[in-house]
């Protein structure tokens, strides 16, 4: 019997230290090379050979600043500081590759929605149809204090802006042009037909964007909507507008979440599959388990604590508290948002928390072994956890991604959780996520405003 | 003897139609591509081959939409819309591309400086020090009503904006990290010096800006600060900060605009020679001048008079007026901003206005005939008029980028006019634009804020 598809995903930030703390300084490893346009080629190379549907790309647009009371340790560390912008990268990935899918992330709190929605309509074309937004509300303090506030938007207004935002760029993307607006009509003189084109006309409480939509309708239109989500408002959202969940899980039955997430969708009048659930995962692959594990023992030798701390200390400083204090009591002391730290942790120890956010290492979805090993651990988070695929964690550039294609891409192949090699092209991201497409599902909030149905 | 040498750059923008109004409809004329990463990188191939030093990207966020009260003239001649975002097609040219530079035009009226400057921080990056930003501050009062305002902002307030926001990303760019700040030491575990790095926190009237600048400094750090301008107020702007300029010239005497600009910026303590003056020219080139002109007649059936109008009535309708009336008295009439206006035009008739804005067939800057003829005329333009370079109008793409190169290039090039074809890499646009850099020179007033001086 053959079990589902894996959805293979690879997280990478376009900066030194992304998630994996200290191992910048790995020997060989390319992380330095982040500015440069060959280490994304490479890199997209590697992952379009290596059977990935599509790479992830995170971004902050601020300092982490609250451990030690400054960002000397984030700059140390590399963590995510220097960092570059992502969007930028997508084109010459896409200009490498035929089937890659890229997933980026922007947040709705800080600038307005009529420019990024040209921002994404352009990637759509350029890729073919090969973009996915994921959707964050940011949560760095300092970044606030970058975009003229004074401090960081309380949690659940964030949320309420990027509601509307989200409205707002549906608007332009699925309202605006007709599909049949563009007719390059030389010999009548008309390049687009003005009856088909209209503005949007949105007027709220947070936005007004007249309109029209300034690009003709990319292959998706509206890119795939990613999210990364823990909070319950976030989930509400997810439940309504995302087509794909990242989600981390600690110690929680990961099933439970992932059904809560399908539940969630069909409430909100959406399909049970319409929404995909990833989880970040850590491989460790190589020809023997002997060999896998000695890999694993390298690295961790040179993962960073300093860097852990630095970048899970968002709203408090876990060395400023006893280990027996409770988290979110900390929190409270330090006058920091609750709200963005995920519920799971909230309640446990600061002890507690600083060993769970180690999740690099311990986690559940962490695989260590031969290739078929490892197989057998993700066909078991398919199967047993039912989640729909993986974003991994990149210790290595480039060793990551080159291990998995040489070892684990394979033996996936061979048992049917991966498609086999093709050179299929002109397939958006979406109809390889689901199968459809590549327009939206007309389930979907967005699609009402077809036509240009429900505008204004 | 050897005159001075010529500044070679194409005027392209991510649309249908950019200036020359109807000629997306030549036969074999590529202008709908725009979209298709080949374009582009078709695009820079050709003008590196070509001995262009640059391809400079004009960009608007709105519609036109003042001619007939509407943007459906606007759409059926492509006007300027559909159109993609600029930024986002520099990566994919300067993966192809060695040498060539890349000018984008980014509108300080809209969209926050933080985020901009992490963008142009990228893309000096990726291109490796070759990229320059137009500076404008929009005229589209439908750009406006799509960025949150009612109307658009008036023209000398829309000026105030630009300083400061010129102020803003100059403080990240030249003064947030050191020029040694980033170490990438393993062994010490120090990916940057924290010492050599600091926030701005700039706080003026319109923007507070806490910082640090995400990105780690390119080889530019400020990228080439290009302006187009005509008003005294633009001028003003452009002696202190612009580094090149784009200029239209209708009938003035082009000699004596350059010499103003270069008077304008020893006034603001610059040196005479750090400002270069590029003009908008036509060259329609062929092995024979009968050649020469018949393709000028052969695009000039081509042209579209409405698609003309539609991009000049930014803010007054000329069809709505008799002819004989006085432009300003016209633009008095609808209530429109006068600032918008280049201001030899002001005082003309509503006829005259019609007829000289049409600078695409009847301009000062247009050669036609055989090499010698068109290198005969630019070397008029280097020699008399005291202009640098020229900014080339693309009738076709890519006939107008592939004749100037096949017949023009090898002419200014034996004439000592272009430098020989070389394959030298690492040279930054400034470096190429000015023999010196890659940084600002000492007297350009961002320079004050290196190492952390002035901040605050």
């Amino acid at each position: 019997m053959t079990g589902k598809r894996l959805l293979l995903n690879l997280f990478e930030m376009g900066t030194p230290t992304h998630i994996t703390h200290g191992l910048w300084r790995l020997p060989g490893n390319d992380r330095h090379r982040y500015t440069d346009i060959a280490y994304w080629q490479e890199l997209a190379v590697a992952l379009e050979e290596g059977g990935f549907d599509a790479v992830f790309l995170a971004d902050v647009v601020g300092a982490y600043d609250v451990f030690r009371g400054g960002f000397d340790d984030a700059l140390r560390e590399g963590l995510q500081l220097p960092n570059i912008d992502p969007l930028l990268v997508i084109p010459v990935m896409a200009a490498v590759t035929k089937r890659l899918g890229f997933g980026v992330t922007f947040s709705t709190s800080y600038e307005p929605p009529f420019a990024f929605a040209r921002r994404m309509s352009t990637l759509d074309h350029l890729t073919r149809g090969r973009v996915g937004w994921n959707v964050v509300t940011s949560y760095l303090p300092n970044a606030a204090r970058s975009f003229g506030l004074t401090e960081e938007i309380p949690h659940d207004e964030r949320y309420a802006i990027a509601a509307e935002y989200l409205d707002v760029v549906y608007k332009l993307w699925e309202g605006s042009w007709d599909d049949d607006a563009v007719q390059r009509d030389a010999a009548r003189g008309v390049y687009t037909d003005p009856a088909k084109v209209r503005r949007i006309d949105h007027v709220g409480p947070r936005f007004s964007v007249a309109g029209p939509h300034l690009s003709e309708p990319g292959p998706q239109r509206t890119p795939v909507i990613f999210q990364a989500t823990a909070s319950p408002v976030g989930i509400a959202l997810a439940a309504q507008h995302a087509e794909l969940v990242f989600t981390i899980q600690w110690g929680a039955t990961v099933h439970a979440t992932v059904q809560a997430f399908r539940d969630a969708a069909v409430a909100a009048g959406r399909e049970r599959d319409s929404l995909k659930v990833l989880v970040q995962s850590a491989v460790f692959v190589a020809g023997t388990e002997a060999e896998a594990r000695a890999k694993l023992e390298t690295y961790r030798a040179f993962r960073s604590e300093i860097g852990l701390f630095v970048h899970t200390s968002t709203v408090f400083d876990p060395t400023q508290h006893a280990p027996s204090t409770i988290v979110a009591d900390a929190v409270a002391a330090e006058g920091g948002d609750l709200g963005a730290v995920r519920p799971l942790l909230r309640g446990l120890t600061v002890a507690e928390y600083t060993a769970a956010v180690d999740e690099a290492w311990t986690e559940e979805f962490l695989a260590v072994g031969d290739p078929e090993q490892v197989a057998d651990r993700i066909e078991h988070w398919l199967d047993v956890d039912d989640v729909d695929g993986i974003n991994l964690r990149q210790y290595h550039s480039f060793d990551t991604v080159r291990d998995f294609a040489r070892y684990v891409t394979p033996v996936l192949r061979r048992r049917g959780r991966l498609p086999e090699a093709d050179d299929a092209e002109g397939v958006t991201l979406r109809e390889r996520l689901f199968g459809r497409g590549p327009r939206l599902p007309d389930t979907h909030p967005a699609r009402r405003y077809r036509g240009g149905a429900h505008l204004g």
